[in-house]
């Protein structure tokens, strides 16, 4: 069993949350982590703690996201593992929905994802070596009521993994989407008291990621559900 | 069993296929026909045959879709039956799209159906009464290789159509999504001698969406798919 | 466009609710109609309404299927629709259900679809002409909590179904599988008053078996869900 | 995070393949491994290498399951893993299928994976632990042509597998399906020489069914896909 391996892990839409507890985890499997966010200010501890190297990089924006791979590329080391967790949500009553909210939604959580993706393959294509995970969520299967725009974002981005698994996974790229069922506990938000493990922990899933990363590719998953025991589905 | 009775119609990404035959079979019903195109010259002989009236639009454009309906309110009737048919494919090696050609292919297959959704919705919700149908493909619920921008703008479409019909459809509005697993014949693309019925027909085709159009309130299909015999799935 | 023209319908597992108005439905296309379930002194009025002719048959014994099809051929016609509407359930909480009644329900719910089809085909086939219709539930696609055994045998017969149309299709035979989501109302339960058309109607099932009947074989569907407007899913 | 630790499993259906590899990788976590199958003669080297104990026991049959149950909480310990990896094909043209052949296949299937759950549950509800894992296929999730009873076994497990999930995951119970997706190398079924990693590593197969077990339960997995790099999908 050739367990892959890798040695320099791109996080795109970091924050709290799965990606810090991912990057956590990637560095003491000492691979370096370059971390991209809009605002890499919130990135300062957590990047002295790693340590890693934060970019920033709006991941809608195609000259960005270039930039991005170059610069990570030059500073860190050409990226062999990609993550793209970045998403974001348009609220409200859905007639009263803000077009260019809308827009931005999709453009976040699904064509970014795109971008990123096109020049992850690029530098992965010519070693037939390399990883792309997507970060999903219940409204990449199932569109919820009151949340149009999110569903629309998180299903186009599934349909980006699956193409992508069906064309690039026969090439040696592991493509893998997360469905990420619950709320994620975090600093501000804890999870009641009296019921207990009822939000993700976000060290679990990224323990899922690599799990996944860790996978020899003849027995790759392309698609892995994780939710807390008392989540209804 | 109480059939609902729809009196205007407007179905946006017009052209010869689906929405042409659809046009024909809703005017023989009675029910008036407004057709929206980015260019609508190419409907000038559907509109004296029907009759019907044209409106150009480019349905990615939230001003050109308000004024749509404003318009075609005014001209034809307030629309009670509104259909988006409108799509767009990038081609090309997946390392080679251009991302303005991805960003567009899914603005015209997503964003345009959110924009006009929510349209029709602000007119429909008052009356709860309308209908709102979807055309997806077989690329809506597989990412096949080589086609990430088709089946992130179908993907999306469908998240989109599931949380319409999750929040609207108990308001009322029925919100239905076709998945059209095939290819269409027509004028400039025949289907082989030697393979009869291998190809949908879109009278076919139009007669399902009608047959969804007439379901009482107590039997509602949110999704229908629909390929000839001899296609595999 | 071809609409396949039918003349002799089999319903198994024929009682009160789709089965009567399907029966009622085709008898008015000039389709003869057999009905088979395993009392049949309970069909005598529908029998005498229609007309119809009724037959006794444990769908889950092969002797009595096959002898089925020969009764129904010598005295009805050869069936060129059949519909597979029989289903049973084993109650209670799971770990207290009685082994021998989960697996009726199984041999019901699915077992007696496999040995139906496979009588039809056996007289399909030759002609490259038929029809095979399945009726699913919501238990079809979701597992629910206390009701394993219903979602064994309605998974099961999904499974049937689409083997068969992927099989078949090809070969001419239209098989149809329907996701029938929510409560059917009937003379012994009523939809409460405050929620009209909150429960699905037999008459307008049965006109959704009969549209997917009425496809040519260039759009043909292999499933459709059909569900009352204020039902959650 | 509290990883879930467990003491006795009991694996059903063993034989070559996933069962061995997953034996001997639980037995290397100290946790205590019996084995069921009908046949044990074929697993008495298995048994010696690792060491396990192997039970006689034909899963279809409710009373051979209970007996089975207490002979492995007398002899080797109460089970608190419980992985159902029985199933049963019935070849031949749909047509010419035998009924008892057909009925078998789903028998094995399906109804063993009930009669082993129930057991199982009846020992680890009163303690709240405990995981069944269920081995599916590609044919749980896609009704392939001529493996129509595949299909429904396959099918039927999974319907059982979800609704497993939703009633016990709550009482701490973990439920998990996983679908195997291409065919599995052995000693008798080796992979083409020219075609590297095409076919499934049993090994890596049982350190995903492991990597589930040790989710703790805010992060738990209730389906998961496994399929070779070049496999179609």
């Amino acid at each position: 069993m050739d367990i892959p391996q890798y040695k320099t892990a791109l996080i795109v839409g970091a924050g709290e949350g799965i990606s810090a507890s991912l990057a956590r985890l990637l560095a003491k499997q000492n691979i370096r982590v370059a971390l991209a966010a809009r605002n890499i200010r919130k990135l300062d501890a957590l990047c002295r703690e790693i340590p890693a190297k934060a970019f920033t990089c709006d991941a809608t924006n195609a000259d960005d996201v270039a930039k991005l791979f170059g610069e990570v590329s030059g500073e860190v080391g050409v990226p062999d593992v990609v993550v793209y967790n970045a998403s974001q949500r348009a609220r409200g009553s859905f007639t009263e929905l803000v077009p260019a909210d809308v827009a931005r939604s999709i453009a976040v959580s699904a064509f970014g994802g795109f971008l990123v993706a096109q020049q992850a393959l690029q530098l992965m294509l010519p070693n037939r070596h390399g990883a792309i995970l997507f970060t999903g969520a219940s409204a990449s299967i199932k569109g919820f009521a009151q949340s149009a725009p999110f569903a629309m974002g998180k299903f186009a981005l599934r349909g980006l993994a699956q193409s992508l698994a069906r064309e690039f996974a026969p090439q040696g790229i592991h493509i893998a989407h997360f469905v990420i069922d619950g709320g994620i506990r975090s600093l501000v938000r804890a999870e009641p008291a009296d019921h207990p493990d009822s939000m993700l922990d976000p060290d679990a899933i990224a323990i899922n990621y690599w799990n996944v990363l860790q996978q020899p590719r003849n027995a790759w998953s392309s698609e892995l559900e994780i939710r807390p025991w008392v989540e209804r589905f």
